[in-house]
């Protein structure tokens, strides 16, 4: 027999999932917190939404439409916040671009996405000037003056603010498509060209309701919630900051764009409006936790998830013992990001600190819908033993449907009708995900692959060792063999026999494989990074391993 | 220009929102708790996933398809938890059927549902004996014995757990399209015949999202999360139990399901299994209430959801007072019925109990993507200022799209694009919603519409008065007068000066206005309800109002 449908009223409302609905439920719990960017804006709820009205009516006045790319180029402000929702709200597609790219990648993205309408902040003018000229597609720009008196450049058809207090609050949205596209952006990896994920107001809307679900009644560590003040600590370009501006803007909380990211005015800002909750990558983490030093800022309450990367272990004490609560996340660009976060400790976790700190910097429990599996090479699903180590296999309604323009890389992404992390993980038999190593960076030596990452947490412990990492290079007899690369911290010379010291420990314990003991080290003054922070693994190789 | 779509990868897995994705949830965080039923069965998550296999097995073995309507009467049950996934995931339509409705209307509900396949309990037996000639298209019926040795009558092809032991758990279930029904059921309301409400995969995935989100990250009184152990108090014949089954599976929560609801049965199973979360209309809280008292039984930390109707100030009041975290809802079973619940109270709200009992007695706040307005009857939106009312309209994603088989009363619920709700409410500055009556018991004297709830609060709170309903009747003068039906307290003659007592002191407070004071009162041994435990006002229009 078919499947049976309801024979709805023909007024009925066909609620689409679009982003609109997500401001809309701002406006029905009637908000009456402020959102607020560095010492320059504050403003209502409805001030918000007129403000989004004006970008929209500004942005059809210089012609965007439905199905074309906005691009964004700015630091973390509340005009990103209004381009978040005019933009999809409009049936345009915002581009939130990674300012951080190299100028010719900037262009790259800006081109495959189509872009015909840019915002840029004064800042980065000079990329825009440089690269002006290999955008023919690029129709209009709009120049951000933030709070400073510039002469609006002649290849811009005006300045944000001047343009805004012009426009009309009231556009006339409409309902759209919940399939529509809502937002692209590229993600570098470490390896080709800039690959551009896409995701649709669907998507959006769902990763919304599981972000707050799994904030919520699943009693996560570090959760956003009612009362909160959030202050993103992710660049807004980088996965829409981690979904989290949605999910602050539908529960009407509080809301501190910092702009762009200085020390100590983020312990500032932190002080002076009460921020309790963040999400940051461990660098930032590790950035802030000096500049509390430096400027004394008590950092007690905040709460900060902490992704991208695996959080090191002495960091996370670090911010527990400054009374901070840490959680980590886990997720990628393909995937919204969401898919995993810390879950709820056992009281018997948060009775130890040693065992709440390795709960704590685990990738976590899996968000309501996702669905995950670790796979060996012929993509047979591996025991979920917390041993087993596979390639993390993934499904949720907000994934990625494909890259843009970039269909064998598509295709790949997707085999199997699961999507690929290049992630190796394990999965114990609570469900709880860990993240081992990169698919590329799996060093296998002696029959038996080591994990990367545990290797460069134990070799950061070493004495003298202050950062560090490990890459696999070639062996005639082992495959491959791992090599370290440190920074020494100021003043030491460590040795290989001090560099070994914490992993021959752990191999003692059982911990890891023997084959992990290092025989060669190298010293560098600094990591090699990518334009998102993670250590460039494979700039690493080219440098040691060639 | 046309929408933008993404350029999907052909094996990419386009997750469609379906009640399988929910049970796969609970699996991905490998929950290690039980379900348990009275003192007869107590299993693991991985047991209830083989046991909901085996009921679709069994199902299928006699015959049922997609697209076929599944019926139940059975009490709160792990069997009926089964169902609440087990027939959705075939493709089938599970409908649960009302058992405490008068035998004709349950024949009719069948009928409408097109019911197939029923599943009964033994204490129903006797209807089905009543009614099956009546019901031609019924093509099999299994018995419940429910832990009795019985005799399985020679009308059912067998019996649950007999079926069950012999079917197969690997059922291989598909993905299904969200847009297919997934549940139908029948509401009675006060007035004609009862009216069949449906929900699809989708309606109920993004029910438990938003429940999910609205428990969590939206703070509310008295929420459900991740430690809790649940056990209903509204039957799951009624709203899919408010849909908190679907959300405590996802989140792998214990669960408790308690049969027929026996008051001393209910304290053994709070104390027994440390049951922490529960949901109930008022009726039955003062039920446990009273239970509680005779069996001495610890209440304090019980957090209970009160709804379908208003809570009285006084029963709040009491469970407080025992240490229970009191908080209040509303939906009605044409909204799935998440809308609203008591939202975070402000500090002051918590400082004075007064105040306390005042937000929580509120209908609360609209979850994630619940849009609200009212309107008066030119459909004409009336300003949130918690003075004015009009009927409540809805919009969200999971409201029924019509009624089964009955396309004027669709069309007249959908009219105008918003989900008619025939109650009367009024809406804060804050977003806060109060009920303050239904379209249909509205009083209207001289020129001002009178707030019967507030009015029936008022009257119960007067000497010798146990409860109270007030219902309009025609006057010449007035148009409508306010009549006040009560039940008196034991050995108390009240007097209509009494009556009137404190809606006098309302009115000189302003609270209420003077056409409130009552002309007229009757006094009766009980009043009249319906099935669902709301005073039947239809019948007492009939009984003093003809």
């Amino acid at each position: 027999m078919p499947l049976r449908y309801a024979d709805a009223a023909t007024e009925a409302y066909a609620f689409p999932l679009t982003i609109r609905h997500l401001l809309k439920t701002a406006l029905a719990t009637a908000s009456a917190e402020r959102i607020v960017y560095r010492d320059q804006a504050s403003y209502s709820y409805g001030d918000f939404v007129g403000r989004v009205g004006r970008l929209a009516s500004m942005l059809q006045s210089i012609g965007a439409d439905q199905g074309m790319t906005v691009a964004v180029m700015d630091w973390d402000s509340h005009r990103y916040l209004e381009a978040y929702f005019a933009i999809p709200m409009m049936g345009a597609v915002l581009q939130t671009v990674n300012v951080r790219m190299p100028v010719p990648q900037i262009a790259f993205t800006l081109q495959k996405a189509q872009a015909e309408i840019l915002l840029v902040h004064r800042d980065f003018f000079p990329i825009v000037e440089a690269v002006r000229s290999e955008l023919p597609g690029l129709k209009a720009v709009i120049a951000i003056a933030d709070g400073v008196a510039i002469d609006t450049p002649a290849w811009a058809v005006g300045e944000y603010e001047a343009m805004s207090s012009l426009a009309s609050p009231d556009y006339p949205f409409e309902d759209l498509d919940e399939n529509a596209i809502a937002t692209t952006f590229f993600t570098t990896g470490t390896t080709g060209d800039p690959k551009g994920v896409c995701f649709t107001h669907r998507q959006l809307v769902l990763h919304t309701l599981a972000l707050a679900g799994q904030f919520g009644a699943a009693r996560v560590t570090a959760a956003i919630g009612m009362g909160d003040v959030y202050m993103p600590l992710t660049p807004m370009f980088h996965v829409h900051a981690w979904g989290v501006p949605y999910l602050a803007t539908m529960l009407g909380l509080k809301q501190v764009y910092p702009g762009r990211y200085e020390p100590a005015l983020l312990c500032r800002l932190r002080v002076e409006h009460g921020v309790t909750y963040s999400h940051c990558v461990s660098t930032i983490l590790e950035m802030l936790l000096q500049a509390a030093e430096a400027t004394r800022t008590d950092l007690a309450g905040w709460k900060i998830t902490v992704g991208a990367a695996a959080l090191p272990r002495q960091l996370c004490a670090k911010a527990r013992a400054l009374g901070m609560e840490i959680g980590t996340g886990y997720g990628m660009s393909e995937t919204g990001p969401l898919i995993a976060r810390t879950g709820p400790l056992s009281p018997e976790e948060w009775d130890d600190e040693e065992a709440t700190l390795t709960a704590l910097t685990l990738a976590g429990m899996p968000a309501p819908l996702v669905e995950m599996m670790i796979v060996d090479e012929e993509m047979k699903p591996l025991p979920h033993d917390g041993e087993a180590r596979g390639e993390l296999m993934l499904r949720a309604p907000w994934l990625t449907p494909g890259y843009v323009d970039s269909d064998g890389a598509s295709a790949e992404l997707w085999r199997g009708g699961w999507l690929h992390t290049q992630d190796i993980a394990s999965i114990d038999s609570q469900g709880r995900l860990r993240i081992r190593d990169r698919l590329k960076d799996v060093i296998k030596t002696g029959g038996e692959w080591i994990d990367s990452i545990l290797l460069e947490e134990l070799v950061a412990t070493a004495e003298g060792v202050a950062d560090a990492a490990v890459i696999a290079v070639p062996d005639e007899r082992w495959n491959e063999r791992p090599l370290a690369v440190i920074i020494a911290t100021p003043g030491a010379v460590p040795t290989l026999e001090a560099i070994n010291a914490p992993v021959l420990r752990a191999i003692t314990r059982g911990q890891i494989t023997k084959y992990a003991k290092l025989g060669r080290f190298e010293i560098v003054a600094e990591l090699p990074r990518t334009s998102v922070g993670k250590i460039d693994k494979k700039r690493l190789r080219a440098m040691f391993a060639a």
